[in-house]
């Protein structure tokens, strides 16, 4: 076998939900593509020779003592083009949202300049906030779709992109809607462009914006589209109140059924939210073995619930965490991991004081940092299906460095007073932007 | 009247809570104490003479164009000495967080040198956080709090510092405990001490625990001596179910009547948390004029319900924000005003989906991010009773500049999107200690 690089540090990763696992001052070699081929520990012999045959071919890169690398993060919910809106027009009603916003802000995507600007300026950020793995939702437009495909290929994001199909006229503005026909024929094209690119870190989504935005026929032809191409397929589910009720005076049955019947709820698909699933909607979900993009700032916004997290994953449920930019107001998954432990425990405790104890909140909802550091990396590689995650030969070296010394970082580490697993939960709960050093994928350097 | 100093630039303050001002370009004259003494508006005669003066006196700062100022936040809830744990230690319960952590962490102060240490890393951090304005629990160590004082000063951080009081034997542990006696008369020598600074700039605060860490005969002393000397007072209130109800079985009434009975109840007092208030407690604290330091993070690891902060406010209480280092995993109030709306929005919705919306919730406790931002100015400056949180005549020049292009920062601003308001609401929700690229107390720069 072949060592095309190496990588000589100390390793956090969790390919087990709930526990951690530290690779301490180990040897990780890759071989050309990037997937790691052989994990040395310090103790076993040939270390020692391992370590300077890396060093003398020049391929070795040695991690400076005192940082920690960490899987790459997979954010399996973002809308790419509302990532200059971030942090703006959250206390506004959904619909206003939508209409006064979001679609005004999607349609300027026309304009190639404009999409530009923004989605370099969208994958340079997600790339340094330790993202390898994106999950987008662009816009209904080709040229612009294909742009940023184009631009996580030459920035070497590891990216799935979804054409944004709607073309139901009653829910989508005159402005930013399309007929079925180009939703169909706009999202095969583009998944035809995708795999010209002849590459594997790239891959087409198909993508029905939800339910509501689009018309039985496209969702007929969207589901048939990606069973012929065995691709990807992402779309909202039971987000709120608003959206679940929507489905079930349309359709007469939940988002879960509905995607079913359209064949759109695959081991192939990613569902966004999916906070007012049922258990039978869980265990149709787990029976078709597909994922689940749980968004927990962005919940906190635009859902009127918390998802239920641990049930989810109890069920066996493919789970990993999403930004939802810019619903969420954070591209960061260090943060959603925060929102998702505190979320999970106030459904757990409930929230209105008034109530006595017993009846406040629905016991056994709260997960710990360790399962949201799983499901913020491994998680969401499984999901997806993609061989990256943790650090494990056959996967990827997707990977962050965390420097918890940076100028400008915010973890604060003080007279050793933590054992490796306290650093890493006060990675968890501390780091910030700052503090990721280095961003690679596939071996690659892509920040930092 | 002498200026001093004097600052050119963009301003944005929330005087009146839900509402933004912006002060654009306009010049801020302090005198020699960094009192504000004069606004003056671009468009006011004698602006460009103002500004040339202030130039050729080499008094003047100009702030760079697109850089924003904002008064720097007021942290009205933290424990100094669990600094070095902050992100650790989230998932165990309350009992064991206090004995195996925190408690021995606290005890740990006895050690001067660990104690500098920690406590210049403490305020270097808040500062760098813009954070002006801090009241601390520090311990019942005398000579670590002194130091805490003495740091604050030299660093230039306008600070209120408590020597812990907590004499109860059945509460605390054998290691980390006090008599009666020291607990009175270590608070009154620590008011003499801070007195003798001859500072304006730090105060003592007459620190009881809780209700739970200290014996009625200590309560009793400690009332009477915020009596004597007029100065503040800071203990915990109604914080969690165990918390509340301890109370209830030791003393029969609730926290806020066992601290009234006791004079701790005053018009100098700052409750932390208050969670499980009742109406009629409101209206107590309403009537003796306490402020409530409301710390929505650490809610939602040590608490078991969400403060009721929009009632609050309609009832005219007092609120600022508090981290609650460590109980809450952050040292930020900028992040701290996110998990405020959040969680006011979650006591709004509720959060079990099971349930029908119309009994998930509890209906109007939502806030938006122009509360968030005035609580965590201007509403802990009044909570204090202190002339800083907002740009006016007569208020300490207390500030700190945002650089929405700092390197490692977490804002996006692009192609001149937003209007100054939604700058601000950008700032609010996704600014990082990166973006803070200066910070002032009255007018001296204590930060980048
Ligand atoms: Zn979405
Ligand atoms: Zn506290």
């Amino acid at each position: 076998m072949t060592i095309a690089k190496a990588f000589k540090g100390t390793f956090f990763h969790a390919p087990v939900c709930g526990q951690i696992e530290v690779l301490r001052d180990v040897l990780i070699r890759c071989d050309s593509d990037g997937r790691i081929v052989d994990i040395v520990h310090p103790d076993t012999p040939g270390y020692a020779e391992a370590v300077f045959e890396d060093r003398s071919a020049a391929r070795l890169e040695t991690l400076a003592h005192g940082t920690y690398a960490l899987p790459g993060f997979c954010d399996l919910h973002i809308h790419a083009p509302q990532w200059p809106q971030l942090g703006k027009a959250l206390d506004v009603p959904l619909e206003v949202w939508l209409q006064k916003h979001t679609f005004p802000l999607e349609a300027r995507y026309s304009d190639l300049g404009f999409a530009r600007r923004s989605y370099e300026g969208l994958v340079d950020d997600l790339l340094s906030n330790g993202t390898t793995t994106a999950l987008y939702f662009a816009t209904q437009h080709q040229d612009a779709t294909r742009l940023l495909a184009d631009i996580c290929l030459e920035k070497g994001q590891r990216a799935l992109i979804g054409k944004v199909a709607m073309d139901n006229p009653q829910e989508c503005p005159n402005f930013y809607v399309e007929s079925t026909d180009a939703a169909l024929r706009g999202t095969s094209d583009f998944i035809d462009y995708v795999r010209g690119l002849k590459t594997g870190r790239i891959k087409p989504v198909v993508t029905p914006r939800f339910i509501a935005s689009c018309t039985d026929a496209a969702l007929e032809g969207l589901g048939d589209l990606a069973k012929r191409c065995g691709c990807h397929i992402q779309t909202h589910c039971s987000e709120s109140d608003w959206e679940h009720n929507y489905v079930l005076e349309r359709h007469g049955m939940e988002d879960t059924d509905s995607l079913d019947r359209f064949g759109l709820l695959t081991r192939h698909t990613v569902l966004a939210h999916a906070n007012f699933i049922s258990e039978s909607n869980m265990d149709k979900i787990s029976a078709r073995g597909a994922g689940i993009a749980h968004c927990p700032l962005s919940n906190y916004y635009f859902s009127n619930a918390v998802f239920p997290l641990k049930r989810a994953l109890e069920k066996g449920l493919r789970v990993g965490l999403g930004t939802d930019i810019s619903g969420g107001p954070s591209a960061s998954i260090l943060d959603n991991m925060r929102w998702a432990v505190a979320s999970s425990r106030a459904l757990h405790d409930g929230v209105d004081a008034r109530l006595h104890w017993d009846n406040r909140g629905l016991r056994g909802s709260q997960i710990d940092w360790r399962t949201a550091f799983h499901i913020a990396t491994r998680g969401g590689a499984e999901a997806l299906d993609l061989p990256v995650g943790a650090f494990e030969k056959g996967r990827y070296f997707d990977a962050q460095l965390i420097d918890p010394q940076a100028k400008a970082g915010t973890i604060r580490l003080m007279d050793d007073l933590d054992s490796d697993e306290e650093v890493l939960q006060k990675i968890v709960y501390t780091a910030s932007k700052a503090n990721i050093a280095r961003v690679w994928v596939a071996g690659d350097r892509v920040a930092g």
